[in-house]
């Protein structure tokens, strides 16, 4: 890391930060400028501790020079990681379409909709029996009961099962039942929660937190590869900004920038990522055309009577319009679908 | 709620939205203007599900009208709740002031601070012994040890003893040593813990996401609520914005906003808040002068040592001095430290 | 607009909003739900002015109904606007691509530049003479000298020229030489200048302010379509949002939601969107996969060598590809390039 | 600056940097560290143009070290700076209060405001002549005549007049009448106006720009500065993020940031920062206590009738309040108003 040292900082000052540097186990180096004069730290490690340099007196600022995740990036495995389960692939040129309702809602309305996503050529199905929801007045998912529905379209269709796991105690019971895991954006920073799904044997689709950097991003994938598990999907799902037309901001420019600096493929969530039906499609087709790895859409035979984010549902004619538009930009920019 | 049509929607669309509205058990409501119609829609709950009102063919939009929390808001309780446990006052008047390390590092660093910190004439000490850290290869605290570390810390001072919980199954545990059982930033939107933590007899404080609104902040408070638990503190640590010269944005008109819609106390943490030690004493006093319940602020002996942001730790000097200013900005707003 | 109640606000509150609403000319229609009471004001208009009505006492929030423009507005101009000068057709199906360097920096350079333009099919050159720089000791722009190479570069190629006018008084000198008016990011709410360009004859491209929400935006169209100048593009570049791996977050959900609301064109801006060449290539396909009616995108033989911001400017081979994607792209959505 | 290089970058590339920065007229500095080499470069200007080093093959990031600010910059000029008009005193020690309504209305409108303002002890008045409003169907101010009203209300009070110039060509006329030129927070990358008011001999009120950063900000003032302008005060009023219970989020810690970095004195405005009457006092006290040294707050008589944003007015009850407690603040942090 490159340490700065405030215009006229006195020599003392500078020997402290050397001093210092030295007591972390690292190599200093001055360099005097016309204004300013910079301490570069070399040997730097990946574990933070040394912004403590920021206090000492006549420091101005500390830049890191390292990335500060390992596991996930491009310079330990620089061919992309392709995740496959069932008939799902998901990276490495291959476009991993996941559909289904917010919720789980009921026998009838599972197996339906397993069909559908079947029958427009999609490989995986979500559905939420766990729901996270901000009010706790609002309807929280069917539980157990969801997951034993959700096995039972697979079984009828071969769809592999996507489904959210909400703490650590609930990762074996959803492991039975699920084929991955997906890590909701309010929990990217549970780390007890990232912990425990690396332990299972299943793939992690991670979901982007809504305020959280790239840099944080890859370092929660990071507590999941640190544990071995090396099946983690990254999903875009929009950030929260000013805007006020969106639930959330798409920002798909994440797509091609975690292309050049991770192996991990990327899913985008176009539903949650707009919270409006009506502009879902085009930006499923912005996210296959920056590159995405995969989709994961909301999709709902009867979007006013879903139980949950309605709203933001497709309806199976414009799932099936999405698929049909989807393939041609897939084929635009060599994908398969 | 209100129901506003697209302009020149015909009335089969109206109907299907007044349909609607009444298989919902709401009456439903039509008025007429010059361009628009709008339905509204009485007898309205708080559960979020009618937002697929807004999915009907010929609606623009749906506004909700209540506030989508109850037991936290002044429409329920007017007067202001007062969280009280051993010497520390938080609430109503009382303006109670927590400090102390980012974590617990050993016995004579939690006892010296300790020390620095009752005698300065705050109320409770904050100390981290299981640490939320961004990256897996940071330090991740002391766990249990540091929980007894804590214990030791009280029974030497009497002071109440703050410290985080991260998941639903360390709640227990925790709350054999704890006096407060503090909920992170990171930890806002994850309701299996916040269920676990009103379950404990114990008061709880809880963090603001960096990215929640104040409806998702207090509807968060009301999981806690609703549990039967009624001591808890809200507690504003700056949101993510696009600055870049400080670690978060201190928001601080959300201490006069929530005091407006809520009976629960405000705790403000300047330190995580900005992110800098020496920005930190402006904005404690900033914080009083905004009306703050209380302060929450990291302090370290020795800054440049910590294990974990020292670079945000007031020094026991600076720590002082706030004391001494926060006291003087108390007495000019009519609050008791 | 529905003016909403506090809970338990008295009848004499009620009536002074009924007096209020009436003399502001609008008629009022009382609706008491269980919890609590709005008042709709009907026969509304788009002048701001009675947010007044928020400051009686007793008033919750005015929730406003009509959108607040109405020229830009789809509800006065259902069929899509093309936009086209010389051979530059934006808009109504056609997708106009605008490449050039960022500022105009000798006669070679902006000739090499435009006839590498017109070589691979786009049809609108771009190139800054009049630069707003952030910092005063940056290169401010070869002004008059700059406008008269464009021209030439006009004259050689046939190109439509897009060039930036910063302020009022520079609107006539500008329009001598330019085909299109650029209206900056920094000068959005610039009335003065709108209303300048407005009076002008010649086409507008208006950016988006990196905080503007789209209401703002389309007001701000509505300043130029006010005057009577209809030929007005907008161009979203990006928002400023927490993100720091870009240098703004480029918001592509805006494309789709505005051909909803306005009969305008969207053009989309990669280079200042993302601010690095290596993610200008995917997010120009993801923007018209999205549905954008043209592209301005940076472009330089030498971008090590541009006078500004070469960092994000293509090369030309990097541009060639993007034509050609983006050929690929349209053809898969039905535009003509 | 930092030129920090790709991990395992070619010699080759290593040696087109060190060409680049040589040609750029800077000595070059290799530092090899265990994983990265970085090149510093030594001798930067603040001109900016270097970021084109980004653009080389094998380059992962360029870190810039100086402040890209000089004039507005503490390294500079250390002691504080106080601007001083007629009674306004802003600086150094010394609070200036400065109220007014915010648009001109009439002469009776105006000349009470100013009584009440100048009774309460206030000694600047703020009215808005040329109205800079997102609606072009909003009131846009009474112009010249405002003006003339404004000279009036200081002829019978003795306040300092400071108003909106809105463009480059209105500055004469509105210097004939102001005593401090505001440039608004729209404005506040204006360059061609900020030279104009640079030039005039009038102090300068510049606002901050709802999403810029701090060293955007400076260097917005160093635009001024560097006409030879000396007397510029900077003026905090909130910038936009995801909050939506207040109309901006007031950033109150830049009030802490600037004084460390600048000599300018930072003013504070309350009312836009939040964009809600019952927010203004607490956030006026806030304001204060962080060490502001000035205040500029909107009061109305009746809010309710004024031409715009009377939502955040206060009435001169509430303004004479917000004047004792903040007598009260500034007295307990040493400040004299």
């Amino acid at each position: 890391m490159i340490v700065v040292m405030k215009p006229g900082a006195p020599q003392a000052q500078l020997d402290q930060v050397i001093d210092h540097i030295e007591q972390l186990g690292l190599r200093s180096h001055v360099i005097v400028g016309t204004e300013i004069t910079v301490v570069a730290a070399l040997g730097e490690k990946r574990d933070g501790a040394k912004q403590a340099l920021e206090t000492l007196d006549g420091v101005d600022k500390v830049v890191p020079i390292l990335a500060p995740y390992k596991m996930a990036s491009t310079e330990v495995k620089k061919e992309p990681t392709c995740v496959e389960v069932l008939g799902l692939k998901v990276g490495a040129g291959h476009l991993g379409i996941i559909a289904g309702p917010c919720s789980v809602e009921s026998r009838e309305q599972i197996l339906e909709i397993a069909h559908l996503v079947k029958g427009a050529g999609a490989a995986g199905l979500r559905g939420g029996a766990f729901k996270p929801r901000t009010s706790p007045y609002s309807f929280q998912g069917m539980k157990e009961k969801g997951l034993e529905l959700l096995a039972d379209a697979r079984h009828a269709t071969g769809l592999a099962i996507v489904t959210e796991v909400m703490a650590k105690e609930q990762v074996e019971l959803v492991a039975n039942y699920a084929d991955v895991l997906q890590v909701g954006a309010r929990n990217m920073q549970n780390y007890p929660l990232l912990e425990a799904v690396g332990e299972s044997s299943l793939p992690v689709l991670l979901k982007r937190g809504p305020s959280a950097t790239m840099d944080e991003f890859l370092l929660a994938a990071e507590y999941i590869l640190k544990t071995g598990n090396t099946r983690v999907m990254l999903c875009e799902r929009g950030i929260r900004t000013f805007e006020d037309h969106t639930r959330f901001t798409l920002a798909l420019a994440s797509v091609p920038y975690l292309h050049q600096k991770t192996h991990l493929p990327v899913v985008v969530d176009p539903s949650h990522g707009t919270g409006k039906a009506n502009l879902v499609v085009p930006m499923a087709r912005a996210a296959v055309a920056a590159g995405a790895d995969g989709l994961i859409v909301e999709m709902h035979p009867n979007p006013d009577k879903a139980l949950s984010d309605g709203f933001q549902a497709l309806t199976p004619a414009a799932f099936r319009q999405m698929m049909s538009e989807c393939r041609r930009i897939a084929a635009a920019v060599g994908l398969e679908i």
